[in-house]
């Protein structure tokens, strides 16, 4: 009977206590799900289930934890925290990844078909103008992890020349793929689209400064359902009233929710999104979850570990 | 030497006009391509390249021409013209398609993930709500020629249960097909979103008619990029005032450009864009009128003849 620790939110435990048992179950694995905030003999915990805006920040006392597996893809808020020594593994859900490739297609077609000019309409003014196709509007996407080469490929596959831009260099089918601070500046000048899906750490904040902004194309579209703090906010203001950004669609912010007096929310230039580009799906991920638990006892590798050194 | 008549608006003889002469002369065929609205010698034109609200409606003079080649994928405007009596194609434009997919794909996510609240924001609301995923949002397509067939592939691959239906019957893979009197009810009972893409004809004027419009589950979501009259439009306002229609976006109307009393405009529920669903595009076109007088001349069959009887 091994213990599984559900640390997140009340709204987590609703669902995965529900879920995670019954598929521990079905999986042959005789486990006991806790959800409570203190639980008695922490040392005992075999696995901790954690959820984003957990309140627990201290994983001293699980000296028996085998891992922690996030519930959600990024892992900013727990990969430095120093208490954690059990390996962690990020969520890379099925759901997640499509709700995320949805989001960012219809983001990217909204913006690329000109569409709020028709769902704002506010006069009986029919002015035809067709947009280009996909094939004339090259689209880049910096992050090149499991969103990044779904959304690609989805964008791809409707016909967008999709760049894909990552840090250590990836070989992906179905788009042009570029790596290091050269081909960085060389993904931003074709951008007439720009998807940002990169992981938050060290490396990628404010990597979006003004200098980068201004590699961009003349009227270039900002889509960023990655990580707030990837942008500098004050250089996206600023470049947006240029006229050197057209548009800005942002799920992210540096603070959530994003606060009501940010300049943001009253920019004519600017979409927010209330951080809902995409989600676990309790159905599929407890599938993820159930299968590291299964690799933990088996003394197999755990699926999609962090690299605690690269933050990711 | 063949003489090619370029019948249409001015806007079409422009790029026509340079592209047409260019792609014939690479194909090897020697042609004279004519842009007069009443050409000399009309017996001696070999065929007719016919743009939609060209002002020729008499095809009698034309004695000799060997095909009228339409340059848009709608017909009906000129299949029920009895002078005409050469063989019809249809445009089946490898750039119309994608443009309709692309189209097609942005307002059924746009209405599946709710998009129009967050273009439309006016206060600083931090409402989060995560939509279904595709998957779980069953969409119908009525229609399923080239473009029907390509838009519910395009959907398909994105999650969507994609089913299809046409009069006929077809097979196509990665959506449920269905077909006939019975199979148009159960389409439409499934359709969350529905999407009309059938050809205008005696049979298909007013398919969306009160009575079908109740078949609908309620809060569905109508788009219509295939033929204004598919529709009757009061039934439609009154499906959308009584809640059981949540949406409808239109591109097309029973006559165009759309009348500035028309009630689509102000209605809440309603989208109205232009006719700009889709068009034909001069640069991929040209390459279908260049193969179809190219068969002409072989003496072999033409490309998406259309059946006269049916009307398509």
């Amino acid at each position: 009977m091994i213990r599984v620790l559900l640390s997140g939110q009340r709204m987590d435990w609703e669902e995965y206590g529900e879920l995670l048992p019954a598929a521990l179950t079905d999986a042959g694995i005789e486990a006991e799900v806790i959800r409570e905030r203190a639980p008695r003999s922490p040392e005992t915990i075999d696995y901790i289930v954690y959820a984003p805006w957990s309140d627990m920040k201290d994983f001293s006392p699980f000296t028996g934890a085998k891992a922690v597996l996030n519930l959600w893809a990024g892992v900013e808020d727990v990969v430095t925290n120093e208490t954690l020594t059990a390996p962690l593994a990020r969520m890379v859900d099925p759901g997640l990844t499509a709700g995320m490739v949805e989001w960012c297609v219809a983001h990217a077609l909204r913006h690329h078909l000109g569409i709020d000019r028709d769902v704002c309409r506010r006069d009986a003014a029919w002015d035809p103008c067709v947009p280009p196709i996909a094939r004339e509007r090259p689209l880049t996407i910096l992050g090149l992890g499991v969103l990044g080469c779904a959304v690609g490929g989805a964008l791809s596959d409707l016909g967008f020349p999709v760049t894909g831009w990552s840090r250590s260099g990836k070989d992906v089918s179905g788009m042009t793929c570029l790596s290091g601070e050269d081909g960085l500046v060389e993904a931003l000048r074709m951008a007439e689209l720009l998807i940002l899906l990169l992981p938050l750490t060290p490396a990628t904040e404010e990597l979006m400064n003004a200098e980068r902004l201004t590699f961009l194309p003349k009227g270039a579209i900002l889509i960023n359902p990655g990580r707030g703090p990837l942008i500098d906010d004050d250089a996206l203001l600023a470049a947006l009233d240029s006229g050197h950004i057209a548009h800005a669609t942002l799920d992210v912010f540096r603070e959530e929710p994003l606060p009501r007096d940010h300049p943001f929310w009253a920019h004519p230039g600017i979409t927010v999104t209330p951080h809902i580009a995409s989600a676990t799906r309790p159905d599929t991920a407890v599938g993820v979850l159930v299968e590291n638990i299964r690799r933990g006892e088996a003394g197999e590798p755990l699926l999609h570990l962090v690299d605690r050194f690269r933050g990711y």
